[in-house]
Parts: structure tokens; C-alpha cells; sequence
């Protein structure tokens, strides 16, 4: 056996993991560990699910253990139908909703191709994009103190012949933007002359604080592929189990290339998720989550105002953007015991706002308010 | 709202997708619950997992339920550590062994670049390879009427400068041969001369009835990526918790790579996995797995000799193959109510020797001899 260390190593890794850098979220994650801060980084909720869905994994135990098809179990994929009012047949599932987008990715583009989406842009999609060989474009949404407005007019100069799809997230992910009807339908009629797809990435759909937002497949269901998650949908975000509703007529080729990808979602936790997700609906936990994660949007916000701080009030998902020119969330992690992820995450090129970050308030108000009382003396030191 | 379906159809998928056929194994699945067959097709036990495992996501509830860092569980790259015997900072922890290799064909070739495999080849390695751009090279294993022998002097002889990675199943799907140690010795010295990284699937590293595979890992140390399954190694195949042990300092840019694809694997899962793998040690599971899965091996084997097939006695994993000149696996799960997996699934063009089928024996006694009542009826009609 020859395993000596004066084996030259082998020549390097291929040239695309030059994408492969740590993400804002996880360094953040590893940070506020390291340092014992408030994490208000990282969107996930700082509890456990609720009891209806660990309850349904126990209930299920040993009924769903082995390969379910890779479109997903019978019984998920009726539940999802049901849910989003379309066949079971257009449901994918995914190893969670990054599976579910990068799935498509590879399914509607490739060398050549231009996708569009908006910045601040959600991290994962520019290196998704970029892996399946296509060029990211992105147009910007304005930043008014009070608010956001996604750019429409910048948006549709930015087509091209090489455009393939739109991606758009709303919820937005990180401005809490919430796309009004009237926006959406402009979306809808820009995709339609250039005939590109539609990439909904939908994962805070039951997470809005004003008017709900409207589903894109209602408005485009020919060309709207529905992405969705039910680690956001039901706090837990590492159950890896997302779906996609395709338009008619093509979930078959999608799930064929989720096959070579993961081939098919957890079982047992596609099999607790069927279980759960009526219940969700029965139970009115959407409308509780919506009362419990609007108060406390409305805490942050609040205090990140008696701050001093501009806040943009998100009318959806669990994030809050706030302008406080000069702060450097690494030193504010390290020395003032509070994470939250920098403006400069969601832009390709050093074109944040000043000031820019994101905080997440899908946590106890406890770890709210002791947030706030950092961050308030590491503002006046 | 205009949802008129009047409106055209927009413009096709990526090309790419014509890779999105559903797999052989999926079909056969279908049609053995279509038919009413006893299903030796896929790969998956039929059984549920060891209690140990069940007992252990029992335990586990509601403590690992949101994001891990996409390198893994601590709990669990630690426990991968000990059982593989690297440094825990190897460890990648991917939704099963799927997106395992997924990520290792992103992060090793492309374009331009050529892949080494053996054929019969397990179907995911082509389209997987495909994916990332580069071309699959196969090189044949030869069939003797009691075994298989991968052809070493033909893998040479396909190297070219284009070659970046050799890809090796041991024990080898679909043929259950075992490398031996001077043949593994060989593959080490020419991916060493050649500079080639080794991608090793050892998903069924404890399915072997005769001498243990040597890790790959072991005797090339500097330049092997080790691919392992929860699902295979725990009888879970629905888990999707797989793992890359990677060459010492280039784990960080896999685990980059993998958090774009599905961003962490199944975090309940993850944390069960963590607590069964030592136990599965300590209680002497895979010993008793060997034992039982030898026997049942060896019922077919024996009982399909008595039908009159070409038997290969299988080194390891849990399938057989056979020669059944003439027959029609269609056909068979149809009118014969046996699902196996035709041996043209694992040729990438009609080069299967005449009447090669995959028997899969990871099934309780009474299916393995229902099926061969069934067989031996069907061969004397």
C-alpha cells in the first residue's frame, strides 16, 4: 500500500467552484456562534416546528423509508395539488426549494441564455445561473427611506433575444417587498412578448402582513413554474422537502432531471409533510404565524426606528431591511454580540446602499428585544 | 386576470433536458405496481429500517429541525469521521449519494474534460457526467459465464490528456464485483501517472459476501473523493443522506459547490443517522446484514441455476445478474408479474450481452422464491 504524503497532489478542482465561496448566511451562522451573538442573520426560525408536524413524522415512522419516485410520494403530491389548486401531476419534489430552483436552472437555460431577476437579489440565484452556464441580469428595485419598488422600466430594457426567463421571488427576498397585482400583471405581459418562462419563487407565500400576494401561475399558468417550500411554509427549514408546480405539460422532464440531482426528497418527511399540510390549513396556522410574525416585524421595526435607523416595512416574509450608514456587520458581530447579514450580500458588485442590512425576525421577541438593547449600545459606544 | 389558454405555449425547455427520461428503474417500479409484480428491480429493501434507526429519529425529534451549515450536522461528520477514518473537515454531508456524485461531476469536469467508468455502468454516472459537459469514456467489464472482470489494459488505453477523473463503483453495480486489491493497486498507479482524481462510490462498502472491499481512499489518499449512503449502509434508501469524504483541503469548495444544488441535507435525519451509525458498529448490524443478505443472495442464485440461467455470483451489493437469452423484461412484469431491471438499462448503446438481466435480493425470502415460482412458470410457457 503506497499512501506516502510525497504523492504530488492532483491537479485542481474544475474552474466552477470559483462559485463555491462560503455564503453571507453561513459565515454569519458560523459568527454568531463563535461570538455568542443574537443571530438575526439566517432566516431560520430560532424554534422547533410545530407539534402537527412532528407529531405527523412520529405518526408515519417506519411507513416511509425507502425511494419514493422521483416526482415525489402519491400522497404529498395529492396534498400539493390540493393546495395550490393544480393537477398532482405538474408537482415536482425537491430536496427543498434550492433543489427546486436549481432543478430549473438546468431545465430552462444554459451557455448563451440571460435570465433575469432583481437586485437585491436572494443569494443563491446568480451562482445557480451562472452554473447552468447562463448570464444573470439583473434590474434593480429603488430604495426610497420607506420602501421598495422593484424597477419595470429598467426590467424590461434589459431584455434581450438571449433572455429565457424571469425570475422573480415575492415575497422579495431581502427587501420584504410584496409585488402588487398590478406590477405582477406587467410582469406577466413583459414574459409574454418575449415569451419567456416564469420562475415563481414562491417560498413565502403564506408569509404577508397587508393584501396577500397573488400566485403568478394564476395569472401566466402556461409559462409559470411554482416554487415552493415547506421549511418556510412550516418552520423547518431543514427538512429539505420543496416542490415545483410546472405548467401542463412538462413536470415529467423537470422531475427527470431532479432524478440525476438527488432522485427524489426525504420519504419520511414527505410522508409527515402530506400529513400536515391540511392540517396547516384546518388549524388557521397560516393566519397565527401571519399574527405572530406581524408583531414581531412591528417590534423590530419600531425599535430599529427609536434607533434611528430607516426601515423599510416589509409587507411580506420574515426579513426586514434597515439603512445604518456606516455599520460593519462583521465588527458588529464580534463586538456588539448581534448578526445580521450586509446589504452588499444581495448585490453582484459593490452597488449596496450604504448602510444596507438585513435582519430576520422569525425569532422569539425575547431575542428581539435583547438584540435591540445591543445594537443600541454598540451604536452609541 | 388573463389565464386564457389561448395564449401559446412558450418556447421549449433546455435542451439539456432530453437527458430527463425516466430511468429504467423508475419504469420497472411503476409497472411491478401496475402488474401486481414481486419487484427485483430497484434497489431498495422492502422492508423498513433497523429499529435502531427509527428509535434514534424518535429520539432525535424536534431537536435538528432548521438549517445545518451545508457541510453537515457536527454530530454527524463527526460520527463519519471515526467510521471512515478521516478528519471530520472532509466530510460532506449531501442529500444521499446522488447528489454526492452530482456535485463531485460539477466539481471535477466540464466541457471539454473525459470521464473513466467501467460499463455496465450504474445509469445515474452518464447523465450525470453529461450534465457537467464533459464525456462520459467507458471501458468494458467482460462477461465470463460465472463472473465479471473489469477490462484494465482497455481503461488504459482510453486515457487521453482530456481524462480528469476516474470513476469507480466498488462493490460494483450492476455486476457485484469486488475489486480485488491488485486491481484497485493498478487503478491507484494510473490515476497516478495519469494525474486523474478517483471519485469512489462504495455505497455498498458493508454488502460484500466473500473479502471486504479496500476504501479506495486508503491507497490513494491525496486525490480520492469516497461517495457513501445512510440509505444503503442503514436500509433507509428514502433518507437521502449520503456523504463525500474528500482529499484533505479541498473539502470546503465541495461543500460550496453542494449548498448551491440543495444547500444542507435532511436535518432530523441527519441527527438520527449521527446517533445509529456508531450503533450499527457496536450491535454488529452490518455483520448480521452480510449474513442475511449472503443467504438470501444465494437462494436466488441457486434457484435461478435450477431455471437453467448463466448465474454470476456476486462479490458484493445486493443484485445478481443473469443471462436469460430471449427474454423480454417487459414482457416478464407483465405477463409474468417478476420486475427486473433489463441489462441494456446499465450499456449506453444496445451493447448488452444477449439476455442480461439485474436481480435484486434485498427482499424478504418469500418474494425472492415467489419469484422464481413465477419465473419458472413464465420460462415454461
Amino acid at each position: 500500500m503506497d499512501n506516502s504524503p510525497a504523492v504530488a497532489p492532483p491537479r485542481r478542482l474544475h474552474a466552477r467552484t470559483a462559485l463555491a465561496a462560503e455564503s453571507a448566511f453561513s459565515v454569519m451562522s458560523r459568527l454568531a456562534v463563535q461570538y455568542g451573538a443574537v443571530n438575526l442573520g439566517q432566516g431560520f426560525p430560532a424554534g422547533s416546528p410545530p407539534d402537527f408536524l412532528l407529531e405527523a413524522l412520529s405518526r408515519q415512522a417506519g411507513t416511509a423509508d425507502q425511494y419514493t419516485a422521483p416526482a415525489g410520494l402519491p400522497a404529498l403530491r395529492g396534498a400539493l395539488a390540493q393546495d395550490l389548486n393544480v393537477a398532482a401531476d405538474q408537482i415536482t419534489v425537491t430536496c427543498g426549494a434550492t433543489e427546486a430552483l436549481h432543478t430549473l436552472a438546468d431545465a430552462l437555460y444554459g451557455p448563451g441564455d440571460e435570465v433575469l431577476m432583481f437586485e437585491p437579489v436572494f443569494d443563491i440565484y446568480r451562482p445557480q445561473a451562472l452554473l447552468s452556464g447562463a448570464r444573470p441580469v439583473l434590474a434593480p428595485m429603488t430604495l426610497a427611506p420607506d420602501g421598495w419598488t422593484p424597477g419595470l422600466d429598467a426590467l424590461e430594457a434589459l431584455v434581450t433575444p438571449r433572455t429565457r426567463a424571469l425570475l422573480v421571488n415575492n415575497p422579495h427576498n431581502p427587501s420584504g417587498h410584496v409585488f402588487t397585482r398590478a406590477e405582477l400583471e406587467r410582469l406577466v405581459a413583459l414574459a409574454r412578448t418575449h415569451d419567456l418562462w416564469i420562475i415563481a419563487d414562491e417560498v413565502y407565500d403564506e408569509l404577508y402582513f397587508g393584501e396577500a400576494p397573488a400566485p403568478l401561475r394564476t395569472l401566466a399558468p402556461e409559462r409559470t413554474f411554482t416554487v415552493g417550500s415547506a421549511g418556510k411554509r412550516l418552520e423547518a427549514t431543514g427538512w429539505r422537502v420543496g416542490w415545483i408546480a410546472s405548467p401542463a405539460g412538462v413536470a415529467a422532464q423537470i422531475a427527470g432531471l431532479h432524478q440525476w440531482a438527488t432522485f427524489c426528497a426525504p420519504a419520511p418527511l414527505q410522508a409527515a409533510v402530506a400529513a400536515a399540510l391540511p392540517l396547516a390549513r384546518e388549524t388557521g396556522f397560516y393566519d397565527d404565524l401571519r399574527r405572530s410574525y406581524g408583531a414581531r416585524m412591528r417590534l423590530l421595526a419600531s425599535g430599529l426606528r427609536s434607533l434611528g435607523l430607516d426601515v423599510q416595512t416589509p409587507g411580506g416574509s420574515y426579513f426586514i431591511t434597515a439603512l445604518a450608514p456606516g455599520l460593519d456587520p462583521r465588527h458588529l458581530v464580534e463586538h456588539g454580540g448581534v448578526a445580521v447579514i450586509p446589504g452588499r450580500a444581495f448585490y453582484a458588485e459593490g452597488t449596496a446602499p450604504d448602510g444596507l442590512i438585513r435582519l430576520a425576525f422569525c425569532k422569539p421577541p425575547r431575542d428581539l428585544l435583547l438584540a435591540l438593547e445591543r445594537l443600541e449600545r454598540y451604536l452609541q459606544a
